[in-house]
């Protein structure tokens, strides 16, 4: 074999079959047990409420969990953020996406009506100006989009004011040509991560009750929401028990990160939905230099430290002290490390963690029983 | 043209010719004036200084870069940080690489021999199992490899202890088949980034005094170093300077950060080396949602905020307050901002955003002139 005989999938990390030790790191693992473990517990929460789940692909950007998601995890369709996300997806054969999110770029919408001539695709807006845009659009494509008006429930971020504000953009997108006016995206993506139950809670009681008197006021305006949508995974069982919403969003449910691991569940005495860590950087280590310190070689282009470090699993004498861009300091105190041994890191946030990567490498019982690509990584339009 | 018409380059941010105002974003865009500006001014540095350029190519991870630092730009050669990094370099047409770290790990070890058949490598050993690990390699496929100790000159990360325990690694190198001990690695990475000039000086002089021991004591065990290496953007004038190095190995200085730009000069008064920033993260304004808050289309997985938060280049006005995943929150306290307005936020840190891209957009006189792939884009082994 030549150096080019290796052209194609030399940076593939393992191949199916290969046992965990022969995995070339940095790496994203799976645990497959764990995550399709995950995935039950959330239908079954889902179906406990009686709410439709869409889980977001923001998380995983992969065309076979979502499709595995939608086969035996209970889930109606997904999300994306990003027009290049769901073309992805649905180039993967997803067949029901919201783009949880504004579009508001003319070439953007174009594509958006473009995809709606090959799936199930809906949208959010916050802006009557994009309304006409999507009407024109929609038409030009000959499909019809169904549309929700996303509401500021208490993020702060994108969305218009609920109640009357939410009313008069609900009435723009109904008059549309080849608009449907499908129902409230109320999502309320700081409180996800808010660790203390109390405080979490309080803030998704106003959230509800944003959705609820937004709801309220379009029946009284004749213009049935037949969708309300929002949650994560930090707040699913709060906004799927309210009576108010009829569809969750969560994410990261299926890997949970370090960060939702901080994350107490509502009761208070537990990670949030009883999941489990599903998702890995296995990483190596790469030197011993010092009595204390060891170096691995995942640092920030292995994973993002946004929401903090991450941690060391199953280890809880070890420290993820610090990150360079392609080193992690881990402290060592009973040097128990040695040249080329294994760790697996929860990264400190999943969903840009993923991003960063070509392929799952999916374990179980110690081998790799798939390779699963990360469909969507790096579509950002 | 039906859809799976643009099966291949649908995500392509751009095409050649396009006007400024046609890239979807977020696209990662290089100003070309500005970046050979850049490249210029660190020939001349360097060259004034009497010392060999290396630039650190783990920034850019572009053949297209490397190149023309080498062509036009006074490098006698790059450095990478991973195996898979160097291997893309090197198909890209790159002739003469530093692995500017450990590689430890068999397989990997394999591949730097096997690379070595195809263009100069030269690779750092921190460990002596590892120099026998090496020697075994370059055996198996015919090469030397051009070996470097790396000494821990302050950073503590990686390396050896400068002075004798550095000179037993460097006998050990120099005893093993087909290695030749070719230098000292000693490179304080955290030192580039100490804003304040006379703290910067002080961590560096340390570092010059260890490699200056360490290099005496080499040349009294009749082992001169041929190379001592190091230094970044921020301290390039230090070591370059000492008479104790004979290469550079800045990285950052080709594109600047925003993180860079808050690291005085060496005399106190202005900016490292007169770079400027010719790295930008092309954003949209996807939401006006309130007064005085516009959201844009770049978030975490457009832009690593691991050292701080970008900022948005010539608009003092706007401040670029968070990010979530997809989402970019800016404060517009003049409400001057408009959905689909564009910005061009400069990066909190250029290597692991650039890292987050498929492709380099061009730009010169509002026009986009080359797409460079990011070639080692997500090279992690």
């Amino acid at each position: 074999m030549t150096y080019d005989d290796i052209d194609i999938g030399y940076d593939v990390p393992a191949a199916i079959g290969d046992n965990i030790a022969d995995i070339q790191t940095p790496a994203l693992i799976i645990d497959l047990d764990a995550f399709e473990r995950n995935v039950a517990r959330m239908k079954d929460h889902a179906e406990a409420m009686g709410v439709r789940l869409r889980p977001h692909a923001k998380t995983h950007k992969s065309a076979d969990v979502a499709l595995y998601q939608m086969a035996s995890g209970g889930a109606v369709g997904v999300c994306c953020q990003k027009i290049s996300e769901a073309e992805a997806l649905v180039r993967g054969g997803v067949t029901d996406v919201l783009i949880a999110n504004e579009v508001a770029d003319p070439k953007k919408i174009d594509r958006l009506a473009w995809l709606a001539e090959s799936a199930h695709v809906s949208v959010c807006v916050d802006d009557p100006t994009v309304v006409a845009a999507l009407s024109e659009a929609a038409a030009l494509h000959g499909v019809t989009l169904d549309v929700l008006v996303e509401i500021d429930c208490g993020a702060r971020r994108c969305g218009v004011l609920p109640g009357a504000p939410a009313v008069e953009l609900a009435k723009a997108v109904a008059a549309a040509p080849n608009l449907a006016f499908t129902g409230i995206q109320a999502y309320h993506g700081s409180a996800q991560h808010i660790y203390d139950p109390v405080e979490r809670r309080a803030a998704i009681d106003k959230a509800i009750g944003m959705a609820r008197e937004t709801a309220d006021l379009l029946r009284d305006a004749g213009l049935e929401p037949a969708i309300v949508t929002g949650a994560g995974t930090g707040t699913h069982d709060l906004e799927g028990a309210s009576g108010v919403y009829n569809e969750i969003q969560p994410g990261s449910y299926i890997f949970m990160d370090a960060d939702y691991a901080r994350v107490r569940s509502t009761e208070g005495n537990g990670t949030i939905g009883g999941f489990e860590h599903a998702l890995f950087v296995l990483t190596s280590i790469m030197s011993k230099p010092a009595s204390g310190r060891a170096i691995c070689d995942a640092g920030l282009k292995a994973h993002s430290i946004d929401s903090g470090l991450p941690t060391v699993f199953e280890r809880p004498d070890l420290t993820f002290a610090s990150a360079s861009d392609e080193h992690g300091k881990i402290e060592d105190p009973q040097d128990t490390l040695t040249l080329n041994d294994r760790l697996r890191l929860v990264p400190g946030h999943c969903d840009p963690t993923c991003n960063l990567y070509d392929w799952y490498v999916c374990v179980r019982n110690g081998r790799v029983e798939a390779l699963w690509p990360v469909t969507a990584r790096g579509k950002l339009y």
